[in-house]
């Protein structure tokens, strides 16, 4: 299961948690715009008593340059219509690499938090991809893997629904998605606004916002 | 074009140097059994007047474990009938990076040196596999790639004979193929036999054992 530490995955990784008797989870370190993330990925693996792998990944920075990897302003780029924070093939490397660490571990299911709706135009979200993916990497190294993406069709709103429905709301606290790397959440980057929608529609009031809890020691009892 | 230094990739790169205008070379210093093997891609990048970008990739040592990077011997895995040298879903990942440099530098084609022929067992190293790449990649960045493996149905024999039909033969001495990582050739691991029986049945000389032309400088010019 690949968890980032944002708002999504973290709903996937409860998800997984439902539906699989043994859970993993793997986390990237690739020079994201804020270690903040990684600071939460680690805390929500620990109150979930999952395994946590987390992978350096200095490969990214030597290919290639974006903003969601340093501190250029997030724009939309003329030429491809695609948001200067598209990292091309970041969530191919992701899922291959760890289909090479579930190899190892004889796990055939890999979990991925992205969706489709509400994205910014990443092709590497999108159903056909994964499903190009999830036969390139069966093929490639002979293992009958499975790619689940339980928020593909998600909007915002149903994620947050879906969290609810797990028992994973209180959670949701834990987690980072602000552009900024702010906390409390900053409240006006596209990230923000856009999770700030998305428990509004859903008439849910975000737990990250409630300093108090934020604070606090975190559970240490996973839901039922 | 991904060099690694042996005799297969760089006879790919002569495939490509005469196939496409623009040729770029990248390799991958990810922990292989022989450092010896990245000093014949630079040698081979500079000889070839090629642009190398080299790749440090500490991430497979970070997943998996086993002969081709480290000093385990050699042998077939029982359980999946792979030889203990398989990288799970390293061709994958390899590819998958290629493609992301690529895409910046608006470079649709890859070209790889795997064959289906004298290979070891490795799944990646199949037509299937590379055409599901070559799909998931396309998907994956929007952008339309082609994987090129113009060895891919050839024995060594072949290659050889393909070489020397580029005038790429000469070019074969300053290549790697020993698992042992000896220079000369050790001519006694299953590297270079099979690379040994190639050249026998092409009824050619390998210009690796010639050590006068090895020690000398290598030839600025490209074949013609």
């Amino acid at each position: 299961m690949l968890l980032s530490g944002g708002q999504d995955s973290t709903t996937a990784l409860f998800w997984a948690l439902q539906r699989f008797d043994s859970v993993e989870v793997i986390t990237f370190n690739y020079g994201q715009r804020h270690i903040r993330e990684l600071d939460c990925a680690a805390q929500i693996a620990k109150i979930a008593h999952v395994p946590q792998k987390i992978i350096t990944l200095d490969v990214l920075s030597q290919l290639t340059s974006n903003a969601m990897m340093s501190d250029h302003p997030i724009e939309i780029n003329k030429e491809s219509q695609l948001p200067t924070t598209f990292v091309p093939g970041r969530n191919l490397l992701f899922v291959t690499l760890a289909a090479t660490y579930a190899y190892e571990r004889k796990m055939p299911n890999i979990v991925i938090g992205v969706s489709q709706v509400d994205y910014s135009g990443y092709p590497d979200c999108r159903e056909e991809t994964l499903k190009s993916l999830e036969k390139t990497i069966t093929l490639g190294m002979a293992f009958p893997f499975m790619i689940h993406a339980p928020l593909l069709y998600k909007s915002k709103q149903e994620t947050v629904l879906l969290a609810k429905d797990l028992g994973a709301l209180d959670y949701m606290a834990y987690t980072h998605t602000c552009y900024k790397g702010e906390s409390p959440p900053c409240g006006l980057c596209p990230a923000c606004q856009l999770r700030a929608k998305g428990f509004e529609v859903a008439g849910i009031v975000d737990p990250i916002y409630d300093q108090t809890r934020q604070r606090s020691n975190p559970p240490d009892i996973l839901p039922q």
